[in-house]
């Protein structure tokens, strides 16, 4: 027969700490700290499998589960010396939810039960303060009714707020027993009028039904969501913890507080927490007093008075419980303690949370001190909490002015004025003031407005919209798909509910939880530290992936670099098309009428470009440098509107008619499946010759210079094998070409994207060229879901509610569709060339789970944004040491 | 050793018929003729391996060529009676191409080599014919400078005109035999002087020579292009025919001519034939006199002299080998042939070209005349040409003035005024007129006007656009990317090259090619006869494919029933909301601001839906039904330019502001991978609902009506497991509520369309809900290749030009690719489902080659245009029999 019912007290229990997904996290640490003799109040768990039960069967109980909480609890009393309801020296028990992993706040606990008006007696009796008793009794009634019965709590708040007028004082603790007694009365009657049943006095029956609650709010609205949220199973369940009450609140010589065993913001080894004298819990949180420091090493303030010198002997029990806790786990721990007239309980351990810095200085520290292996202080770093080390955050204590939420695109935070164009933003920061650009939608020819912005804000788009890419390749924060703006640029204000931003007004951006606040918000900008270095030092020696960064300009290279990028990944030569004023250059060649006008144009970029590459090996000594060929349909680089066509017109000095006529003749339905990428060097095979040339002449000369770098040439879009054949055979002959000229030969590779589910299908062709593939797996999921990822934003909300979706694809990798793709193509593409370099360049190249998956199908590299880049060393260690 | 050339003579041949590929057609036809005992002048052919080896080694001849070339030279001489270079009695001889596959006018032939000054003379002996003899030498000088040595033919048409005008004479054949000899040396002359170089006397040479030119021909330009669009390999090389001359020119009991076993533009069983008495096969086409019928039942003018009449032994010869040779190769054939002083010859054999209308008489003729099984009979008709007969066409013979060219999108023929809007093409058609609608592209909403438009030309898209696909469901004419044409709606006029069309003036449209001719053209409308329905029924005993239509009125299926479709494999609802004034309701559902609004428009939609459906099952009795969900973006519902958004807002009385609003946020970057499908039934699972209740109500009602229909739900656009599952529990719901409430219990299937990648790959899933598969290969081969087919036309002809596709993907199924998909899909969705029913209902459903893939694939069914049914019959057939 299955056991449900787990006892511990008397410095034994039923179970131990790894039985947490049986017992929950908090029943699986009170079972390991009785265990290891450290003094819990006793109690017992009632396991997950009873909730699981419960569910399947109609909200049943299993056979067996009465009598094993009847036995238990005859334990309990037994190692507390009390009996549950007696009413000389009563037994009074909390019930509390504890998951598997802690769900804060979602669920259900009530404190004090087994008190009724005989119970209460000998609470009296025991405690020898009756105040003490019937506020207990008052709080008990309050909570039951409220958390159990289903009382709305303003009703019973309002009869204590106006038993406190009728007795002219402000605090609950200035109500006197009787006070607090009436008030037990008028909140039983309250239960009657609104539900018609009897408060319940009999304590076995409070139990039961408080068991009940806790398992019906593992199903309450907000604890699914929070599940859902979280990616929490329906399945795991709630344990159930029914434990001896002790009191805080009896005297000076009790408290009730919190501590970590390591500095949870800092990572600092030191002991660190917070306490109040005569307290419960529930006080701590309310925020009515302050609490005050556990030791005086982290006093702040002179008057402050510490548990340390306020109970010398009770801290020090406290500091050798912290330490061999933390001993036997091994990790830095957030401990609940109370005091109960002098001695000292434990209520709770569990793994404390901390910052992205803290876990760094944390595991470095764990693994100097012996306490961990490498490997297990690599595996305590969250990657992705990594990111929050490279960009300042918004302070989580200062005051904000919430205006709106949009999508969290690339993290930061970011404070300045509206501006509503690119122009705007370089005008005003040319006069050295710091703006947000506010769009509706970014596109390449925002590029010079956002580099020079402090943070991004649009009005659509979604995580992976132009302009949370470019904002993430610039490490720059950005907020977009922020729907509730109505963005009114030739008023220069936005409209939000009933507020109106104008032109230069400062909002804040919080690019970690997608939130815009009115005004300045204090900012906290990390530091990366010598933790942060060894750690990725820990990192470098066990991962097998190899780590790129996706950088367009020297400056992107160089950021890369310092964070330890083994080369460029992708290098996206359009943005360069936009620096400066080569986009003039840029649109001669697309206005050009003949190949002779267009090689014309394309000789005026070819210099530029060239200078970009040169700058861009530099930084990239030693390294593969992957350069993608044009890969936009052209039509991105010419203007949209009536008014701009006209502008540009006159300062092109070509016909309105002309250039009106080019961008309706290269207008597309649909862009995203249009004319660009390889269709484009098929096309106009002089732009790529151009390419081409730049980089092989670049790499020339650097070679010339004495200087190694080994150049990728990437070709878009591919799906066919006849475009990688004659493309590559186009970019062979030039580049031989160039080096013949030079007098040079240098290692160079021809490969290709990867980014189309026909590519994958015929992988085994294009790899008869390709040297390389690297998956573009934004378009590859674009394609194989058939989703715009500029036009998702209209349905993606449903598709997460309904749980069709269980993330974005564009952040997440798509295993079961995208990954097949890219399964079939590894395979294939091995197959016609075994040592074919493989590699990912999408977005998902910085995101862990994709990066696991990554590692799983043997790629070579991944690629990502450069802020991102520590971020993928740390996963492509998880990676390699999951498997 | 290999054989590289092989004699035909004496009633004896190396070679016999089926050596095509190593003979090419004309020696293979020589060979099989001379085998069975008719009369062919003696010659022998040198195989195509030879050329083959000519490009392969530097245009360099295989060792033993040129003994085995004499050897069979002399055998030519023993066999004719006369030798080459002789004086007294020379042997003359012809050169000509001739390939596996009939490549009309590219490549090259030299007639009469053997001539000099010397054997000319024997000519003369022989001939009796000093005329004849010079001017036979005249042709051969002027032919062999030109075709072998490159002389520009004008400067000897000249040298031969200025003798003429010399004489004062009009015709070559009123000059005398002094002045054809003065031109021959004049021909000879400019040879030297153009090219430095003496015109080689010795016959050897004049023979080496001309096989080098005919091989040389095989990769001139002209027939590089050819073989390209002809699909012929390079390296099929082709074959040298030398023939012994024989001359239809040597007076009135000579001629030459042309014949066809039966009647290749009807079908009809009788000898057919022209020709003309005393003269070359050059005078034929010439075109200077006008060629006799050759019997007396086909003579049309009582002046015509038939071949029956003039020389009626030498036609029974003639028609005693069209039998024996038409029995011998079971098929109706091409002859030429050449009466030499009373003695037949047979020049040439081959497979006669025919019309699909006389293609269908013949095999079921000759399946009747038990000259062929069914089976041959079906494998003769070539399904694509099958089209021809269900449109009218233009007049071959009729005059034309060609204004462009554009996309043959949908087959026929049509004349009317042009017009440049839906509404104005329903006017003028109120009006009684005949009207051709053009327009830059078409849209949903232009459906009312197209359907009363007698064609369709658009000026962007490609073979698969919304006009293409629309116009060829209507199985109207369409021309489609004519990008040459200049649109101003506004003007109300086109601009093609240096000539303007305005509103009203008439147009023709030739479908099958492309052209557009100004004016009225005559038109041929075949009719379909018993000879047809014989044919589909010999189709229908081999096939194992099911045809059925997409058809979304019941005129569709009407007409689709009448060629014999299986039911209906896509009925597109959204062409239904355009209907009337339907689209009113429609766009109210749009702009409904809550789920009760849309309801509230949703009930407008439902009895027109629903008599919609009944109307539709009353044509398809006893059949299923398929009908896709709503499919397209919302937006595609509403006004696009500002003009028509304020025209609507005032016609539905909302605010310019609020429709403006509606459809800013309904605009989509990429629309076709936007928010559409089944994403619009899971954000608005109300209009699927309403859809389901109308399909079910309909069949309910039809049931009950005493009549079976298997109404077939398809979900579009599914790509993920919990799309289908959700919509699946939606439909079946939905369709129970419905026919409880109707006390009605009938079969009905949910499905989906696989139109995306990612739903290959997770087929499995998809198949544990969907009960059918039906393949959605236009939008599948836009995801897998990245092609939009509204933007293709941008550069899919420099990647036809380019050899990089070999065909556009979205009429021929890509199968390594697209195919590849398809077959991964089928293979997942069986194995989790092994009853699942099989489809495909893109456009490739009506093309021959990819019918046959889907054969092969083991699908259950092909649906495509109601116009096409016949066409898939045809081709199913076809698949079952070659596999």
């Amino acid at each position: 027969m299955a056991k449900y019912v787990y006892f511990f007290g008397n410095k034994k229990a039923d179970g131990v700490g790894s039985m947490k997904n049986l017992l929950g996290g908090k029943g699986a640490g009170l079972a390991e700290m009785t265990n290891i003799g450290i003094r819990v109040p006793s109690g017992f768990t009632i396991t997950t499998e009873v909730c699981t039960y419960y569910y399947k069967h109609n909200k049943k109980y299993p056979e067996g589960l009465k009598n094993e909480v009847i036995n238990s609890l005859k334990m309990v009393e037994e190692a507390m010396g009390a009996r549950f309801g007696d009413a000389l020296n009563p037994l009074l028990v909390s019930v509390r939810s504890g998951a598997r992993i802690s769900m804060p706040g979602m669920m259900d606990t009530v404190l004090n039960l087994g008190l009724n008006d005989e119970t209460v007696k000998g609470l009296i009796n025991k405690s020898k303060n009756k105040r003490f008793a019937y506020d207990t009794y008052r709080r008990f009634v309050q909570m039951f009714s409220n958390v159990v019965l289903g009382i709305d709590s303003g009703i019973m708040e309002s009869a204590l707020e106006k038993k406190k007028k009728e007795r002219n004082v402000k605090n609950d603790n200035e109500l006197s027993p009787d006070d607090l007694k009436d008030l037990v009365y008028e909140f039983k009657d309250v239960v009657k009028k609104a539900k018609g049943i009897v408060f319940p006095d009999d304590p076995e029956t409070q139990l039961w039904m408080g068991i009940s609650a806790v398992f019906e709010s593992w199903n309450v609205p907000r604890a699914i969501t929070y599940r859902k949220l979280n990616k929490i199973s329906e399945d795991w369940g709630t344990a159930v913890n029914v434990v001896s009450m002790v009191y805080g609140n009896m005297g000076n010589t009790s408290a009730t507080g919190v501590a970590f065993t390591r500095n949870p913001s800092t990572g600092e080894n030191g002991f660190y927490g917070e306490y109040l004298i005569n307290a419960q819990g529930e006080d701590v949180v309310a925020g009515i007093r302050t609490p005050q420091p556990i030791n005086e090493i982290s006093k702040k303030n002179p008057n402050d008075v510490s548990l340390e010198h306020a109970m010398p002997s009770v801290y020090k029990d406290l500091l050798e419980y912290a330490r061999l806790l933390e001993k036997h786990y091994k990790e830095m721990l957030d401990l609940e303690f109370t005091i109960q007239e002098g001695v000292l309980y434990m209520l709770q351990v569990r793994t404390g949370k901390r910052t992205a810095k803290a876990a760094v200085t944390i595991a470095v520290d764990m693994e100097k001190e012996g306490m961990i292996d490498k490997k297990t202080a690599i595996l305590r770093i969250d990657p992705n909490s990594i990111a929050q080390l490279m960009y300042p955050t918004v302070d989580a204590k200062s005051k904000k002015d919430i205006l709106a939420k949009g999508l969290p695109a690339s993290p930061g935070a970011a404070s300045g004025e509206v501006v509503f164009s690119a122009e705007e933003a370089e005008e005003e920061t040319k006069k050295g003031k710091k703006v947000i650009l506010v769009r509706m939608e970014t596109s390449p020819e925002d590029i010079h407005g956002m580099s020079v912005a402090e943070g991004i804000l649009t009005a659509r788009g979604g995580m992976t919209s132009h302009a949370a890419v470019v904002a993430r390749g610039m490490g720059k924060c950005a907020i977009t798909g922020c729907s509730s703006l109505e963005i009114n640029e030739k008023k220069g204000e936005i409209i939000v509910g009933n507020r109106i931003i104008k032109r230069g007004d400062v909002i804040t951006l919080n690019g970690s939880n997608g939130e815009i606040y009115l005004g300045p918000v204090k900012m906290v900008t990390p530091e990366i530290n010598e933790d942060f270095i060894t750690i990725m030092n820990f990192a470098n020696e066990f991962r097998k992936l190899r780590v790129r960064a996706n950088a367009d300009t020297p400056e992107d290279a160089k950021v890369a670099r310092s964070y330890g990028a083994e080369g460029i990944g992708l290098c996206r030569t359009e943005h360069m098309f936009f620096k400066g004023d080569r986009i003039k250059a840029v649109r001669e060649m697309i206005l050009a009428g003949t190949a002779e006008e267009r090689q014309k144009a394309l000789g005026k970029l070819l210099p530029m470009q060239k200078s970009d590459f040169i700058e861009l090996y530099n930084e990239m000594k030693g390294h593969s440098v992957n350069i993608r060929l044009l890969d936009p349909p052209l039509h991105e680089f010419l203007p949209k509107t009536e008014s701009e066509i006209k502008e540009l017109a006159d300062i092109m000095n070509v016909t309105y008619e002309r250039l009106k006529t080019k961008v309706v003749s290269l207008h597309e339905v649909n862009p995203m499946l249009g004319h660009r990428g390889c269709r484009l060097g098929v096309s106009y095979p002089e732009i790529y010759e151009m390419q081409v040339q730049a980089i092989m002449e670049a790499a020339c000369e650097f070679h010339k210079s004495g200087n190694i770098i080994i150049p990728e040439i990437m070709i878009p879009v591919v799906g066919i094998y006849e475009e990688i054949k004659l493309l590559k055979e186009l970019v062979v002959k030039k580049a031989k070409d160039v080096m013949s000229s030079y007098g040079v030969k240098l290692k160079f590779l021809v490969g290709t994207m990867i980014e189309l589910p026909r590519a994958c299908m015929v992988a085994d062709e294009i790899a008869k060229e390709a040297e390389f593939f690297s998956f573009g797996t934004n378009d590859l999921t674009q394609t194989a879901f058939g989703f715009s990822r500029d036009d998702i934003g209209s349905f993606l909300p449903d598709y997460l509610n309904k749980n069709i979706l269980k993330a974005d694809p564009f952040i997440e990798l798509d295993r079961n569709g995208v990954g097949e793709l890219m399964k079939i193509a590894v395979q294939k593409g091995t197959q016609a060339r075994p040592d074919i370099k493989l590699g990912i360049c999408g977005e998902h190249g910085g995101d862990p789970g994709s990066i696991e998956f990554c590692n799983n199908l043997n790629l070579d590299y991944v690629s990502c944004s450069p802020y991102r880049v520590p971020v993928a060393i740390i996963s492509a260690a998880h990676a390699a040491l999951k498997n």
